[in-house]
């Protein structure tokens, strides 16, 4: 069965975070049939699967997730989300780009490459998870902690993101940035708009110092990483009525941060700034991803030769974009990178992928097992 | 009747705004009895009432409202809001302060007077409405309209609002300051926020603005005006989602102002300062009310000496505090007072007022009638 059609299997079943609805198990039907063990490892409501085909080094490990956000309004999809239909050279639905063409692929380069070399001198284990799109709990973190326990340390990781740009194979992540968010509560006194004097309205409070936050050069970023990020996701104050001074306001925001800063001196430093106003509030804090980094070497150089013999294409590194559970990964991996199709599209309405771009991505993944074995 | 058991009578009727709940018929049963001719104008869902005795000038008209606030959570009040109650020298209820004992003190002023003095010599009015407290739209503005269209003017008018802030008759409001609000909407770009350069953050282009609109000093203020105040009551940006860049960010404000600035004025600074930041906006104004102010004359002294001569207490002119119908009746008022009881517990929970002050409003009232009439 080709990539395009094990792909359009897994997108027919509608695995919305944290449910994978079966497809792990046809991961499973099809790996064990070429000598893959299957270890499933299910915490709280998260189905997660760990694929491992031989025993020697080096051990070559692709990672993903079976679960896809939400459709959103599906009135708005030109076509059902959960029936994977061509339409002018594109593949549409859910999770088409994030990540069901990446996890056929897996398979397809597994199948052809064992197919090629019953005898492959090395290991290939397949890590996915049914939560990377949710809170990930009980996702790819917690399958890490199992296998550092038993020391199944990883030599080489392909996270099958969805990672190019404008044409398959332009853009391998060899790293990501630090996201750290802050919960803000800036505390005043309600009171009416006609006696202002009674009152402390905490939106004036902050004013000057939400200014000075928003124009705070974090850093200067680096070779591998954009400079460090900050943005107010979300700021909510009043009580709707118009002649009511609000008691509180809440303010979310959120860092992206390089290699150049810790989290620890970013949130002095918000306190500092918010110090410096004389403002009462309460701020919670939330790590969610420590930056991390593969530097250019053994693992980049094979991905970008297997996508320039297979696409002409020449692929640049870059640590931008969102998190991905590399974060949790590279701390039992050597070497880690995200490689997979075109993001343009992912969680949007219409997500889709290039049909002429699945096979293409099937043999890169091929080409780099290949070469990672010799 | 009492004038404190007629408040408790009006304060036992709901008349939640813009409700009435016969109240008013109440006012008009007593009033005829003394030779008022009673004029009802129903505007919309609002009863409004006009209430004249005598052809002669002056005309002195007493004007209020019958509407109160809703009474919030029933359960934190002491005892049943509309259940009237004497506690520890206080009466207890919605509408205590927020004016029954007002328009009670209104209606036993004319029985006392008329009886000590059946012949007087000026005319008395009741100007009342049972929509102050909401949009206001169908009250003492239509009432204003139909008593402009026909040359019914008013020499003196005493307003009944809660205006005293520790003792009864400590304050007189000669004035109010203006009213002028913004719903600003500040125009971004949506994106996610791992990709700031393809969003546009509204929170962050509005940041500066704020910081600015935030410090800026509108006016001095004047002898009768405090200075302007600008105040943000409600700001509301983002999806909830806290990896969401809005796309949008409304900002709700309001200005209460003197009469060193016009509403022109305030505006072409408000567009002046978000220009200058180079801020996509959409801006709509409301007014809802232009400054006016009674210089110290005629009236504000037969009050003072009312005050005085019953109370023993010094009356401050104030213009300070939220709007009143006084804005819409001073178009047709040569001077114009608001004097009534302690505001400290109005729009609140166990609103009360002091038993004590009830008579002596009562008195302070007849006793502005008498020397009015001179
Ligand atoms: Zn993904
Ligand atoms: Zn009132």
């Amino acid at each position: 069965m080709s990539t395009l059609e094990l792909t359009k299997q897994l997108m027919a079943r509608a695995s919305v975070t944290p449910a994978d609805e079966g497809c792990q198990q046809v991961l499973i039907n099809r790996l064990e049939a070429l000598g893959f063990t299957a270890e499933r490892l299910r915490f709280g409501e998260t189905d997660n699967l760990w694929l491992r085909f031989g025993t020697q080094s080096p051990l070559i490990c692709f990672a993903g997730h079976t679960d896809v956000v939400p459709t959103g309004p599906v009135e708005q999809w030109t076509s059902d989300p959960f029936l994977p239909i061509e339409r002018d050279g594109k593949l549409y639905g859910r999770g088409a780009a994030d990540m069901k063409t990446s996890i056929a692929a897996f398979v397809t380069a597994c199948e052809r490459l064992l197919a090629d070399q019953p005898d492959y001198p090395a290991s290939i284990a397949l890590l996915i998870t049914s939560d990377e799109e949710g809170d990930a709990h009980d996702g790819t973190t917690k399958v890490v902690d199992v296998l550092r326990e038993r020391g199944e340390l990883i030599d080489y990781c392909v996270v099958g993101e969805p990672t190019s740009s404008t044409v398959l194979g332009d853009t391998i992540k060899n790293g990501r940035r630090g996201s750290l968010s802050g919960n803000l509560t800036v505390i005043g006194k309600q009171g009416h708009i006609a006696y202002p004097h009674l009152a402390i309205n905490p939106v004036h409070t902050f004013a000057p110092a939400m200014a000075d936050l928003t124009r705070e050069v974090w850093d200067e970023g680096n070779e591998y990483f954009p400079a460090t990020s900050f943005q107010i996701s979300n700021i909510n104050g009043g009580t709707g009525a118009t002649n009511v001074i609000a008691g509180s306001l809440n303010v979310k925001f959120n860092f992206r941060f390089s290699t150049e800063v810790t989290a620890e001196q970013l949130k002095q430093r918000v306190h500092a700034i918010l110090d410096a106003h004389n403002i009462q509030y309460e701020l919670a804090w939330s790590l969610s991803g420590q930056p991390f980094l593969t530097d250019a070497g053994r693992l980049t150089e094979v991905a970008q030769a297997a996508i320039a013999a297979e696409c002409g294409v020449r692929a640049e590194l870059s640590t931008t974009g969102g998190t991905s559970d590399g974060r949790f990964i590279k701390a039992i991996a050597k070497e880690l990178i995200e490689l997979g199709p075109i993001n343009a599209s992912i969680h949007q309405i219409d997500e889709h992928v290039n049909v002429a771009d699945i096979e293409p991505l099937s043999n890169i993944y091929q080409r780099m097992l290949v070469s990672l074995a010799v």
